[in-house]
């Protein structure tokens, strides 16, 4: 299968949790194009295309099965897969991530918090121990973790990309409101929430 | 002038937090769109286009006046002015925005809190007082705010945004995982962070 652009991969994702949430309330076996695509105000044909770039094929009036549309998007996706992450800074926001259970269904958990506040090395948030930074690269090493989750201050977040990378990491999801370098091949997702937050201001001035 | 683009606005956010945190560290006064271009990875022609779109003419050699491209984004970003919000949801991540105090030099800030959880309502929340959801309307209506954060779970998300809509909220930062319905005129920003979160389990699947 060729890579999926990544429009089609957030469609598929607004797919996987429209039926997700909708079928943990009534539980339906099947479900049609035009029923996803009035949900999400999204044209039908493209959902049976998205549908059809990852081997799904609807039945006429029927429409396709709710299970294996899921379970399509999933291996996909891979969510099926075990994605450990380290979680690299523990402050607010980073506990915030660590409490949250949501992510379990995506196949992704955290298996260890670093920090630099001697306060907060050796707590446990959520079940995750915070660490010293100092043993960071050597615990990516051990555990071959490909993926790391960047809440630390703005100053120090390259300096903190650039050791990750030395150790290998294939991918970043940053929380930090800056643009990071790294190898071609490394993935970095960037959660700019202050971008959000600019929109809406826009939006509201002078309104 | 002419409303300005998601695009062109991302871009001005990017060039306002860079010349933000390096400005911190060491002070210069004139900037070239070469340095910025540099830094962001983006076209220099491009970063001279977005500024004379918002009235910034460079100099030679010399480039911008730092302070007047700080403040004439500011200006254009509606940054200046005061956006009272209020929390809908005071769970982890409620939390952790309420915590956040970065925010502030957008003009942002919090003023109270809602959810429906009788541990929570009376309790103060980095200064924030968390309150009875059955008083939300009353008080968005008294206090004309036009701006809510939304982080309940999802399955109530319409519900709550059917009332905001109510009493004239105009913008609503979305960070529930599901598609909100509003009437046009409306901003809705989603952070739907599963979306990224995918993108990245993608990007590590069967690597």
């Amino acid at each position: 299968m060729a890579p999926l652009r990544k429009l089609v991969l957030e469609r598929l994702m607004r797919y996987y949790r429209f039926l997700y949430t909708t079928t943990a309330k009534k539980s339906f076996e099947t479900v049609t194009s035009a029923h996803i695509a009035q949900a999400l105000e999204i044209d039908p044909t493209q959902v049976r295309k998205d549908f059809g770039a990852i081997g799904l094929v609807g039945i006429g009036r029927v429409g396709y099965e709710t299970c294996e549309v899921c379970r399509a998007i999933r291996v996909v996706m891979g969510f099926d897969e075990d994605h450990e992450a380290v979680l690299i800074g523990a402050g607010h926001l980073g506990g915030a991530l660590l409490a949250y259970t949501g992510f379990e269904r995506y196949g992704f958990h955290f298996v260890a918090a670093f920090d630099f506040d001697p306060k907060k090395i050796g707590r446990e948030i959520d079940g995750v121990e915070v660490r010293s930074m100092r043993g960071l690269k050597p615990y990516i090493r051990r555990h071959r973790i490909r993926l790391a989750v960047l809440t630390v201050p703005v100053e120090i977040s390259q300096t903190i990309t650039d050791r990750l990378m030395a150790v290998g990491v294939k991918a970043i999801w940053n929380f930090t409101p800056t643009h990071l370098s790294v190898p071609e091949g490394v993935l970095v997702r960037n959660e700019h929430i202050s971008l959000g937050l600019s929109q809406i201001t826009y939006h509201l001035k002078g309104s």
